[in-house]
């Protein structure tokens, strides 16, 4: 097991299966064929070639498509085809900067391949013998990598909202940080990656953001989506990452990082070039450039 | 203009001109088909057909290959097709941490498309009103890029020597800097590109490293390639990178590299995600997702 094996668990898929999914002209996301042909059904808002899933020209703002889309996604959820409805709209955009295009509800996003966007928190302890890492264990009870280790606070990015401010948020739910500290977290950067998962395609990126936390502070879950939290040596959480597959795969991404930034992975290590040439992988679908690298 | 494009000017180039490079059936570099015309005069080492450039297969060992070519490269030179000899041999390998397969005089490097690697070093003072950065301008009588802004301290990385070693090395040479505060230099990462340069193509791997130095310190050039140093405001040195094209331009990427990793490029910057995802590109030539993303 190596730190390249988590980066590649989080890169497997093979595009021939998905068809572009474009929006007003812009390539937004990736279908797999066979939820391509449930939209089929729907011809006046989906557009299903054998060529590429097109939202219906005529939906012609953001309001419209979304008022469009939502109904369908939910017949298609009362049918089973979309498990997990959470009433959580995510935008849907070429670029994480752009005017979304449309919202969509997050359970149908990687139906759709579309991008999604999170903040992940590394939460660290300054101690005379090195740095030590916030670790909680994800509660049993989660849909999604129930039991296994994460960041110290993670969220997607819902619509609407900034970045900072959801990271605030998440921190006082997650792990009871105060909003005076969580405000000191540090942006620094982000990871990237394109994962293929039951519903789809996920490609993700996570904006990434250090906290130093005083030694006297102990983190609290609040919102019951945490079993534990453990203050483990940096040196540790390494290993863990580099030896096992406990930390959920994306975080493990985040902690990968964390190690090149501050120094705790040696230039001379084997991976360490390809580790940084890999972390933030291209992931929007639908660019030549970025479609054809990931099929190689 | 804007930081996009301090990336974009690193990484253009057209391969159609190139052909691979191949060592012991390792693909190690592109050649540019004129310079490839001038190997095929020498048969005996150099095998080149339309379809690739390859070292005799009977040079088994470094030592064999490594003392085949250089008399081939010498003579080239003396018939000024290579310039700027410097006695400084750079190991070609697969990747950096692999044995090297042979070694190539640093003026050839570019000529045979091999990667190159180097140390970066951003020297950086924080006050009360935020971060300083030392910024050299590069002596007048410099061969490469001369009067043009660096980082504080960089070089390329000769073959048999550590990153450390060779970044203290350069730390005492271009800005007396004592070994005893160079080595606190902390390890951050890298940035990759491949660039089209006079000679051929250059994919370079610069590692990045962090120093803080203390306020009083002063550096000095002792080696004659510094013309001045000053030290910056991080938000001018930062309009100089976005605005300007002052800054060499690899040296350009390291800072935005720094930019990122210290928050001072927010998040919701409209080129974070693609800045973040293209600082480090793939550059080993030959690997076929390289090739062929680096052409869409």
């Amino acid at each position: 097991m190596s730190y390249l094996d988590r980066i590649a668990e989080c890169n497997t898929f093979d595009l021939r299966r998905y068809l572009p999914f474009d929006v007003a002209d812009q390539r937004v996301g990736l279908v797999r064929k066979d939820f391509a042909a449930l939209l089929g059904r729907y011809p006046r808002v989906f557009q299903v070639t054998g060529e590429h899933v097109r939202l219906a020209p005529q939906l012609s703002d953001f309001a419209t498509r979304s008022a469009a889309v939502e109904p369908i996604l939910r017949e298609l959820a009362g049918q089973g085809h979309i498990l997990g409805w959470r009433e959580e709209p995510l935008a849907v955009t070429e670029s994480f900067s752009a005017a979304p295009l449309m919202q969509i509800e997050r359970a149908a996003a990687n139906h759709f391949g579309v991008r999604t966007f999170g903040v992940h928190m590394n939460g660290f302890v300054r101690r005379e013998d090195g740095l030590y890492m916030w670790t909680p264990r994800r509660s049993r009870n989660k849909p999604t990598y129930p039991g296994r280790l994460d960041n110290m606070v993670a969220g997607g990015q819902p619509i609407g909202k900034g970045l900072l401010e959801n990271l605030i948020k998440e921190c006082a739910e997650e792990a009871n940080i105060p909003a005076a500290i969580a405000r000191r977290a540090q942006p620094v950067g982000l990871i990237s990656y394109c994962a293929e998962v039951p519903e789809g395609l996920q490609p993700d990126v996570e904006f990434c953001f250090d906290l130093e936390l005083p030694e006297d502070f102990v983190p609290r879950n609040t919102d019951g989506e945490v079993e534990e939290f453990q203050l483990l040596p940096i040196a540790r959480v390494a290993e863990l990452v580099r030896d096992t597959q406990e930390f959920k795969p994306n975080c493990a991404l985040v902690i990968i990082h964390f190690l090149l930034r501050h120094g705790l992975l040696p230039p001379e290590h084997p991976e360490y070039v390809e580790l940084a040439q890999r972390l933030a992988s291209p992931t929007l679908p639908g660019v030549p450039g970025e479609l054809t690298s990931a099929l190689v």
